[in-house]
């Protein structure tokens, strides 16, 4: 806490005008007055719970989650509402989102952890280890955003398919595990001429397909081994087999799908997997196209920040000193610095970071102390990296509503009373 | 993950005699091989399981806790298992230990949690202030080893009354709130002449009795302030009762007692807290002793740590290579170093910390990587604070079983199979 004793606070008495707030999209099955004006974000969570659409029951395989921090998209994809994040260092494993390309496996397999096996390949000495033996080789924590590539989504005009996630298909997640060179080096090292790391999930295929048109395996830069990670915790537990237990590849820095979960093999390769989900799947495609290898292929994840409150929860926000607060990360970089804007981005006020900074990986939350007359505000947030990098104002559209980090999109709608 | 490429590993050439074991208390209720012969840690919770007496289930109020990371002493005193923390970085809310001195406030104190109220005084304009309010005038986040100060009391051979907790009456938790010297500057500062920090517990006492007697109050150096809190969040939700929510008073460093669950006032004082739980309770009294004021009070804490495995979950560790690894703390003072011996204190080895930093008041992960033939092996920690103090061999003997930092108590003893 080494913060500044006095809060730092912006008065608003430039605030005077009625604020011009950027497009925003109407969700489906939201009835409120806000989502009828167009405004998504804050009001949301609230009026989908008046909305005559009934929220859809946790699924069985997560019946231990907290079902008021969630939403349903669907048996395999559930998002965290913005509002549960709270101070959001880390996500609590009951409020983290799911996103599962396939159902997962059964849960005989977290039956007896260690015994679980992962076969080593693409090194000078393969070989397959159980997880009792990768425990023995190294030990390490690494604290790191988790994100699916298609968080954002729910705010393409264009309505790609595909969940239409707002912000909730991130959580910042604590993984120990052994890290992925240590495992090449007491293999001998990785063999010559290999410039990818790719890993294939141990999800059971459906029979009489092809299984590389459904096979969970994904390739990223061999570099990519310097962070990475085979896991067996996650947030000081062994990981629920929803998140990909009993082992599950960490890539700091990549989007979520890059993440293998219930990994059966690791394999340094000459080239990318071959699997469809990863030579058609994950691409970024002109709007109205089809994803295929000649396009960029969804991994890093680039800097990004959001608003959490206050007002997001429903509860009535009063004039006078408020605390806006929200969550920025880099992706590869380290984020270096957030503004937030109270009139839609027509200017902007440096925020605070508080609270430990958990690595380059993690988030961090910001806060900005604004003192607010009664009236509507649009909130948003601009992060920059270590890099330079700044988050855009725009989207940058796509059939699949990929890598959405656009400040404009996730802007929120306070209403302060008097 | 700043760590080395090839990992730290020691040798054990040197290992080649019996090792001697410091002398371990038998638990209570224990009939393994192990506590027969007088062996407590490694293997503690395992006999537990296989003792003739029954574990007691979780009590209501906390039935959402993980009865498998838990030892429910009674229902107001519940301890993590050692082998339950994992990679220890954050220790997850339904593993998290509970010591009440007091049975918690009905559950409808949380149904409107901004409305809770709090009076502040010893400040130049005192007044209560609502939760929502509070909320309003900052906020911030603060990781801290949370510790109760009879943690350990369960390794004194004398046997003091309490509960015999060993290392889990402990955890690292994430709090966000309001930091108290922000609260007390909106309020026009501390009145002149206050020397401590006095917070008053929420509990309903019972009828009939000295109010003083049994009310939870306690104080602090007033200079605490600089990094206590008034939180709302924990681990990033709101406070669980269990807990002390709807609000909860933080003082990084201190122990557990004088972190005030559901607190009802917060004040600047001239004197220290006239009530019992202050003036006789948690005092550094003389073996066989009574507490009384003229005794040093139990407040901060000091530099301590200890192992959590392997071995200590009951599944067999082979010869070979083996991650030890614990965590460590300094108390009010930031953990610099840790040394691990395989040989009960014979010899120590440098461990590396690993994973993130989260702070002076957080406690950090550990790890010595060592090659283990066939054998029984006492490992020790010994943690080092940037002050210099290094944690002691021994416990100061006292009559409540307080503040035991003693390496040697807390060693465990690990049995490696060929």
């Amino acid at each position: 806490m080494n913060q500044p004793t006095k809060f730092q606070s912006i008065e608003t008495g430039v605030v005077n005008a009625p604020v011009s707030l950027p497009r925003r999209q109407v969700l489906a099955g939201s009835v409120s007055a806000l989502a009828a004006a167009g405004l998504a974000g804050v009001g949301t969570d609230a009026t989908a719970q008046t909305s005559s659409v009934a929220p859809k029951p946790l699924p069985a395989y997560v019946g231990w989650k907290d079902p008021n921090s969630l939403i349903v998209h669907s048996a395999t994809t559930i998002e965290t509402k913005r509002q549960a994040f709270g101070s959001g260092l880390i996500t609590p494993a009951d409020q983290l989102y799911i996103r599962n390309n396939l159902p997962a496996p059964d849960a005989a397999i977290v039956a007896d952890r260690d015994a679980w096996e992962v076969a080593i390949e693409g090194v000078n000495r393969p070989r397959t280890l159980t997880l009792r033996e990768l425990k023995s080789i190294g030990l390490d924590t690494v604290a790191m955003v988790l994100q699916c590539s298609g968080n954002g989504r729910g705010y393409f005009p264009s309505k790609p398919s595909g969940t239409p996630w707002q912000v909730g298909a991130a959580g910042c997640v604590v993984w120990t595990g052994v890290p992925v060179r240590w495992v090449a080096d007491a293999l001998g090292g990785m063999s010559a001429g290999m410039s990818f790391l790719t890993g294939t999930g141990g999800e059971r295929l459906p029979d009489g397909i092809d299984p590389k048109s459904v096979i969970v395996e994904r390739s990223v830069p061999a570099q990519a081994m310097t962070d990475a990670m085979l896991a067996w915790e996650m947030n000081g537990v062994p990981i629920p087999l929803a998140h990909g237990g009993p082992l599950r590849l960490i890539v700091p820095g990549y989007t979520g799908v890059n993440n293998i979960k219930y990994i059966k093999r690791l394999a340094f390769t000459a080239q990318e997997s071959e699997a469809r989900i990863m030579s058609h799947g994950y691409r970024i495609s002109p709007p109205g196209g089809k994803g295929d290898p000649t396009q960029p292929s969804v991994q890093e994840m680039t800097v990004k920040s959001w608003i959490n409150g206050p007002g997001t929860d429903g509860l009535p926000v009063k004039a006078g000193l408020v605390q806006i607060h929200g969550v920025a990360f880099g992706g590869l970089h380290r984020v270096a610095a957030v503004e937030v804007s109270i009139d839609g981005g027509k200017s902007w006020n440096e925020a605070r970071f508080s609270g430990p900074d958990l690595g380059r990986y993690a988030w961090r939350q910001f806060v900005l102390a604004a003192r607010l007359p009664a009236g509507s505000f649009s909130l948003a947030s601009r992060a920059t990296d270590v890099a330079g990098n700044v988050q855009p104002q725009g989207r940058l559209e796509n059939a699949g509503g990929y890598n959405n980090t656009s400040w404009a999109d996730h802007a929120v709608l306070l209403t302060v009373s008097g």
